[in-house]
């Protein structure tokens, strides 16, 4: 369903000379020199010629909102009406995610993919849905494949939609109430984890609803290690454990790989969409841009499964996209740097860092 | 010289209360809560009232460039003249710190605090020369304390003028090569370290080189050891080991404190100045924000002394101010929460977090 081909490399030795004539010493932009090969190598690749400025146009960040089945059993401090009061939050403009997206000039569309009962059509928001929240994964199978495949369907319509518009960068935010718990049993899976090494406390809960969570994960990773002799099938992963919301952004992100756009990543919940993206297509994470390290507990682990560094490391642990956004001045900075500093020789400074 | 009132917490609760009935999980902005904390205080300390909008008007990077005898003495891998040419860059905008202040809508403010030759008016510049560079402080002291008032004088007039212009956030950045050989002898002395636990590579220098450099500054801290039986009398130990830069940056954060003007502080350099200031002054670290953690050795050691967190950790060694600049967006994104953000009652999202 999606044919991602690897990044090419072919142009990295000019890239590499660019950066490294820019009036400063070598290498003294840190992270910010890697993301502008990054983006330099994904603009190159995809435009079949070197590109000597970048150019980021219209970038979308699409926030998903679904239910969890399991959110009904006591894993959150917050009931699952709370993902529909969230969305009308942000279809209000008056989210963290919607005050983040403004000031850095994110374009945001908020999709339901499926929570309990839709909004008011007149809000805005986008008609998505899966269903009407998921099965509890502690129980049985949070979805059907069919409805997996229907998401990835879903996701890549609209991310062709935003291509089309001109969206050469792209984001994914989440709100489900509940959904980190399906995060943390898709990773406990995929990485072989206890749930007690996967499970945090996503927004903020007790000990011992900390301890009930971490039971029912275990339970929904023990169930399908049962049911499932080759558990790292990704699609059957994803319809056995995964969200409305996860479903999509893992397609979403195969999709704009598929198209060549960068992707940049959000925190717990998406990358843990991203690692299933990744056991789909491998090259996926050639256009991966991490953004920050979740204050939530297992979030490092996934970081370190993908070798990646992200740009922040803010402690955040809210989701919706909100250190995808704050990324952006940073990816602008990685931009502005490579395309409009001076080199040694038209600014007249000595060089002596490449003659060293 | 300058009198700074330590920050009122008077406000603190009514900040900390509108911050917690946002929408969102308690502390889940993490960093950035704790950096609208400090603006918000700052602010309404400022205002003498509490101030439930924080907005940042004609923030202002001021650039202090000034060269030091110890270049001469084989320490860098770049010649004294390439400050110059690196002051012109800066004039002529294509600077790392012309880009990124650009990106984020800082002013800038160039600053020659006595540069070998001084550059031409018609670029301006501003001068605010304390000579032609320091002496070589492995040799003798960098300048007279009659100098490093001077300095102080100097600065704390340019920051009243941006104060009187409407500026109400303010950073620092630098040039000068060989300054992190007088920022490491300064923080040696204060935190009684070795040279060789306070140098760094600065701008990329070779084994031989480094070895080098860890020789002079170890030579310049036992100097002003024997001359100075109360090394930590800290007017003095800048005349002794600092740079004209140096001394203008800590007069000017000194400055801005008084004027309960938040101060961005950038890496290195500009936090060995502000390890001075606070030697004067203790107060000043209240309205310190620290911008990021550098890739230089050493710098950790001075953020723990200050028990700070910076925002940003992006491995950046290039000074001029890069780290603070790239900051500003973080600190937007603080202000536009505390502003922006709706809270439970007005987005009718129940309320699981402070009534848990």
């Amino acid at each position: 369903m999606f044919e991602i081909a690897p990044l090419s490399t072919s142009f990295s030795a000019l890239i590499t000379n660019k950066i490294n004539n820019k009036t400063k010493p070598l290498g003294a932009l840190g992270k910010l020199e890697f993301l502008a090969v990054t983006l330099a190598e994904i603009y190159s690749d995809n435009a079949g010629a070197w590109q000597q400025t970048l150019e980021i146009t219209q970038p979308n960040l699409i926030v998903f909102a679904a239910d969890h089945g399991i959110a009904a059993h006591g894993v959150s401090i917050a009931p699952s009406e709370v993902t529909q009061q969230m969305v009308m939050n942000f279809a209000n403009g008056g989210a963290a995610i919607n005050v983040f997206t403004r000031q850095c000039h994110w374009q945001l569309t908020v999709v339901d993919a499926g929570i309990l009962v839709p909004v008011a059509e007149s809000l805005g928001v986008l008609n998505q849905r899966l269903g009407a929240g998921t099965q509890a994964i502690h129980l049985q199978d949070a979805m059907t494949t069919a409805e997996v495949i229907k998401g990835f369907e879903l996701a890549k319509s609209l991310v062709a939609e935003k291509h089309q518009q001109g969206c050469n960068l792209i984001a994914f935010g989440e709100m489900g109430i509940g959904n980190t718990s399906s995060a943390s049993a898709l990773m406990a899976v995929i990485l072989n984890l206890s749930a007690a090494d996967a499970v945090g406390r996503g927004t903020g809960i007790s000990d011992n609803v900390f301890k009930h969570k971490i039971k029912l994960v275990q339970q929904a990773v023990d169930r399908i290690k049962v049911s499932q002799p080759t558990p790292n099938e990704p699609i059957t992963l994803l319809a056995q454990l995964g969200g409305f919301e996860i479903v999509q952004i893992c397609g979403a992100m195969l999709a704009a790989a598929e198209l060549k756009i960068p992707i940049v990543v959000d925190g717990f919940i998406c990358s843990a969409a991203a690692m299933v993206a990744k056991l789909i297509n491998t090259h996926v994470s050639d256009y991966l841009i991490f953004s920050h390290a979740s204050g939530e507990q297992g979030h490092a682990a996934m970081l370190d499964w993908f070798d990646a560094e992200p740009l922040l490391d803010l402690d955040l642990r809210l989701g919706e996209g909100t250190g995808a956004a704050l990324s952006l001045p940073l990816i602008m900075a990685a931009c502005g740097f490579y395309n409009d500093m001076a080199s040694f020789e038209s600014a007249q400074v000595d060089d002596v860092v490449t003659n060293q």
